[in-house]
């Protein structure tokens, strides 16, 4: 399923550009690690043609959540305290700016989150709240909380520091990859694929995967703004969010050449292929991107330079032999 | 613990060297994978240095084996059939450059080789027979198969030309790191650090590390020349050679710096480290060479540039999260 873009025209200023990346990645310096790419030749993984993978899942705390992370906390006067909504990695990765900055770190997810990915955020040392179904309710606790206390409300995704620390993801891959036509990004809140559009900035195409149940970058393009959207599934803990945040919506609409969308079983066959044939441990949500290429979903063009983000890796390895 | 170099002085000649290795290269061609390197920063796993690690253990069948493997088979005129005897990852290699290259397969290993190992081996499509205790009562079968049937053997290190593919991890490395002073590398049979050692040919030192209980490389260089060794414990399905090979022996000996051992303990918290700091699968033989740098049986000196290849992940993904 594809949806054409609806938003303004790619000529149209948006709040983060390569400027801001740059900044963010001085921030960053060697907080977070510049991970490696993998190429793969044409029959790896069953696919028809070449594709070069971002192994952002080997990022501190597991995903590529540490980068908005430290940047958001990084640009502003030392706050006494953080505060996080997650369901799961962005709290991971919270936790883990928070240890590395010694600040106090208290983290809401919902009960749908992993004993796994709450096991990671109570062992980089932050206090942990579970309640409600999902994401969104935990980011209302947060804000609560936040308005409160005085802690820094971290964000993980509706945020122009976030996006502009998620950017280095393609800032990296730019460097590693040259010339690459099109970049397939898993898409939750939108964080991601917004940074990395706006380093970008259409010399890429940016190709928004989302797993069928949670549609919410394929419904807000055919909206022409975000839209709220169920929240299903087995990458639910890493892509559920209800909505497309305004930030990211405003970011990454103006550069997303295509929606794909994958289905659940799909983005496991892609996890388990991941193991068998790569020995890398992906959790659903960060298979999802790669999916749409396995299943089809997304079909490159002959010679279409293309790149995927593995962006996650908070889950039972167990999980991906089977 | 330590052992000085006791083979011939570095300026001898030795069999492999960088043209025979970049022959390999070019025979492999995008048969292999240019595995990743990723650079950790002090403190990443509790390191009090940077060092690099050479993420072989993504290659195809999950460890460096396919390298020397298909070096070994496409340097010869096509054969009927591969034969090869294996604690289990160069089996699997044999079987997947045998499935590649459309070439029945038949691979011995001993009875202490795990299930998994087995079934990467039957699942590249290689005929499986289990016998023996350890690895060597493998090969002899292997070698007896061989010889009445005409297959090819492919020995998994005692063979210049597995030794030269082999060869093809240091140049990636010295490729994608230049200017290293030291690259840390797990022995067996010694396959692995000859065709590295090989390469670099003293621009680099090379340090072996083995386990405690299997000290292959240490004990012959105490000798000066190989001698048998005991074969137990975690490692023992990949790093278990009774001895190290002759033809390894002669390539690696004049530039082995340092032989270091660490105890099977070590590699386990290394295997664990991996996976909860990084989300890499190592196996215990995959792990070792980093076990030396995480337990201190090697300590670099101030600004020494380290290198470790992690070079083995045919493990189940649940025992890396214990």
């Amino acid at each position: 399923m594809t949806a054409e873009p609806a938003g303004p025209p790619p000529t149209a200023p948006t709040p983060v550009g390569p400027a801001e990346i740059e900044a963010a990645a001085g921030r960053l310096g060697d907080r977070v690690r510049r991970t490696p790419v993998l190429a793969l030749g044409g029959g790896d993984l069953g696919l028809s043609c070449p594709v070069t993978l971002k192994l952002e899942l080997l990022q501190h705390s597991g995903s590529f959540k540490a980068r908005g992370a430290f940047n958001r906390v990084l640009a502003v006067e030392r706050p006494p305290a953080l505060v996080a909504a997650s369901g799961g990695n962005h709290g991971a990765a919270v936790a883990y700016v928070g240890r590395a900055l010694g600040l106090p770190v208290e983290v809401f997810v919902p009960a749908m989150t992993s004993r796994l990915k709450q096991e990671r955020i109570t062992g980089f040392g932050a206090h942990l709240v579970v309640g409600g179904e999902i994401y969104d309710d935990a980011q209302r606790a947060a804000d609560a909380r936040a308005a409160a206390s005085g802690a820094l409300l971290v964000h993980p995704y509706d945020h122009l520091l976030v996006v502009a620390g998620q950017g280095t993801v393609g800032r990296e891959l730019d460097d590693q990859v040259p010339g690459l036509d099109t970049v397939l990004v898993a898409v939750g809140g939108g964080g991601l694929i917004a940074g990395v559009a706006s380093w970008y900035r259409g010399r890429a195409k940016m190709v928004s995967v989302e797993p069928e149940v949670i549609p919410a970058m394929e419904r807000a393009l055919v909206a022409g703004a975000p839209v709220d959207v169920g929240v299903s599934g087995v990458a639910a803990d890493s892509l559920g969010a209800r909505r497309i945040g305004a930030v990211p919506w405003a970011c990454a609409s103006p550069f997303v050449h295509e929606a794909v969308l994958v289905p659940d079983d799909a983005i496991i066959v892609t996890q388990r292929l991941l193991w068998s044939e790569l020995r890398l441990v992906a959790e659903p949500g960060g298979a999802a991107a790669l999916a749409a290429l396995v299943c089809g979903a997304y079909r490159p063009a002959e010679g279409e330079r293309v790149a995927v983000i593995v962006c996650g890796s908070n889950t039972d390895p167990a999980a991906v032999a089977g």
